[in-house]
């Protein structure tokens, strides 16, 4: 079954929001059979919601709409829809004691616009949203279904978890298998890469499709395959996939798309190690990776974030005369500050980062984006310096993504 | 002028990759009166790219595409663009020598893959990508133009901004003016706000439109104006963007469109103050924040992430028995860390958190979500328990967010 997401809201149009649902939602479909083969974002026009229906509909079976259904008056897809599909508008007791019970829960009194909210078309089957306001409405014409969600994230997951995806998984006895393997490979470029492996793509089977995405540091891999053949279609791309280690052995980081702090934390467990982090250049956005996998905290301790020099040397032990000859940015300092997180955060294993993330503060002899890194377990201590060449932003989460990757290289051995 | 933003990829399709690249291109593209009337996303498949040109087409005088256009077999939109318009190839020497400076640069070779991305599309315009291996493609038919990018993110953002609005802003000498102004609310829920507002919205001259952003804690109110009577156009909106001001008098968290982290470091900066964080279950997401900005090293010390408490005692100087009788989740565990870290980090203000993010570490008295929030200014200390209902990502966020929040209330007093 082909699926067409189309979000709409004129903040996603000009920028102002990412849209981080239709990914979400991609996954969570292809994970039930569902391929979702286009996405649409439109503003808040009728006309363009309309033109963008016409085209879903010509093309998948399936169209999934998010947005623009809030009390406001700027949200008019439940009014675009209702003209769309001949409707007229109810009010919907069940919709209003949902409403009801959400406003008495947190103490709120219910105004006419949110009263309004109940108010909802007909020929549409209402799906109650348990966690929101606004009802998601189903529409079915000429086997086609369109569904129209919230925009905000919470409340569309909420419907797609418990109701959506269930019901369609009711109404389509799916025959499409889709299975991806993602491997991540360090040590190449992207061209090297598929030079190694052009005989590899050569004999692969017509099904079974190879992507690079290549990220700093690394090329994530993946091996897809979408076919009505379940059996056969696993153990395929199984073989592949083993076919594929084989032939990069030595350069492999991961066998599965798992973030690098996931990764790090399975082997921090697996290896009865802890870990600290010393950052100045990075923020506390290393300690922010490592703290978003949970159950963190069985070998996460902490971090001391020092961009003042007076904390480099009061909390990490930092050497005031290295500071200020070799500066902050330097071998001495970094390894320095990784021995003292050890040292004042009673971990086992530490990360430690100093450099020049811009846009100001570069030198001729340190120009923006020259990083330091070290990463310490116990007295074993290895530290790179590292020249990344961005915006602020970019450099940070490339030095991040470097420790990470640097950590990961030690920690597998240690 | 209308933009269609096309991006190509399975990535983007399934959910693997987050598109960030169409919301930065519709930004800068705004800001010359270009603007962008619908975003589609298709995969690596030549059929579905076609159809979202000819759509495209039909809808927009200009189309950026951005992706497929890599050295792998996986990126197929260079051809798709070669049969869409019947073009044959050459191989381009401009393009080589671009390559080989780049390569030379980082001392790798040119293997025959990367030699292939020199072979480029007759009948169009080839802009060099002085940062990347994949040059730019500039097409022209029937007063149509259509460009195509890689996707790699600082790619497209070197030749969108040196190349390609540029030579848009020469082609078209643009005649219509896109004005946003944003003002930051809080204290409301949507239907109130829009109910307080109703009278206001009847006035708005018709080409003026009100949009409601909500978020945790805030609600962002965005006025836009399109037109072609620029000095006008500015006149109205600035009016009625006072006018809204004076009705949210004293609700009004900020005037611009600035992420909070930059309205902390201003209000920082102009009072003289410098900030530390003491971060337990945000683990160093308020840092990174804060940090995040361009020489906040003039008022950011540092932090201290104590999710292990030992290190809430060691360096915060937390009391052993305060945390076993309340708990580290308490108002007597965040308060002594917000006073800990002005001590520890040698600063005038800190923001300090404890909760349980979740998924686990739950209890009936401290349900997942219970997080205490403290934020100091010397001796005044305020603190707050919030109670977030959603993901381990989620609650973070949110929790992050609202130390902020409740950082910028307590600093603009200061």
């Amino acid at each position: 079954m082909n699926v067409h997401i189309i979000t709409i809201g004129d903040e996603l149009l000009i920028g102002q929001v990412i849209d981080t649902n239709s990914a979400w939602m991609a996954q969570e479909l292809e994970k039930e059979g569902f391929q979702v083969i286009r996405k649409t974002t439109v503003g808040d026009v009728e006309k363009n919601i309309q033109e963008a229906l016409d085209t879903a509909i010509s093309q998948a079976q399936i169209i999934l709409l998010t947005g623009g259904i809030g009390p406001t008056k700027d949200d008019i897809t439940q009014k675009t829809l209702c003209n769309y599909f001949n409707c007229h508008t109810y009010f919907s007791e069940e919709v209003y004691q949902n409403i009801h019970t959400l406003f008495s829960a947190s103490g709120k009194e219910i105004n006419p616009l949110t009263r309004r909210q109940a108010i909802v078309p007909d020929k549409c089957t209402i799906i109650q949203n348990k966690v929101g306001t606004a009802p998601c409405t189903w529409f079915e014409e000429n086997r086609k279904i369109l569904i129209s969600m919230p925009g905000v994230p919470h409340e569309m997951k909420w419907l797609m978890t418990h109701e959506i995806i269930p019901r369609l998984k009711k109404q389509f006895r799916q025959n499409l298998f889709i299975h991806h393997k993602t491997t991540w490979i360090s040590g190449f470029t992207e061209s090297m890469l598929a030079t190694q492996l052009a005989p590899f793509e050569k004999q692969l089977p017509p099904h079974i499709k190879l992507a690079y995405l290549p990220q700093p540091g690394l090329i994530r891999l993946r091996l897809s395959v979408y076919t009505n053949e379940e059996t056969t279609a696993i153990q395929t791309i199984t073989e592949q996939n083993e076919k594929l280690h084989q032939i990069l052995n030595g350069h492999i980081l991961a066998k599965e798309d798992k973030p690098l702090e996931e990764q790090i934390g399975e082997t921090l467990l697996a290896r009865k190690l802890t870990i600290g982090t010393a950052e100045s250049c990075t923020g506390g956005r290393i300690a922010a990776m490592l703290t978003s996998i949970p159950g963190s905290s069985r070998y996460f301790t902490g971090s001391i974030i020092s961009y003042n020099n007076n904390i480099k040397h009061h909390l990490l032990g930092v050497s005031p005369s290295d500071l200020s000859h070799y500066g902050a940015v330097s071998r001495q300092v970094v390894e320095q500050m990784a021995r003292g997180a050890i040292h004042a955060l009673g971990c086992t294993c530490a990360v430690s980062t100093s450099g020049i993330a811009g846009p100001s503060g570069g030198t001729p002899q340190k120009p923006v984006g020259t990083t330091w890194i070290a990463v310490a377990h116990h007295n074993n201590i290895i530290s790179r310096c590292h020249h990344f060449t961005s915006t602020r932003e970019t450099n940070q989460a490339h030095a991040a993504n470097t420790a990470l990757l640097m950590l990961l290289e030690l920690i597998r051995k240690a």
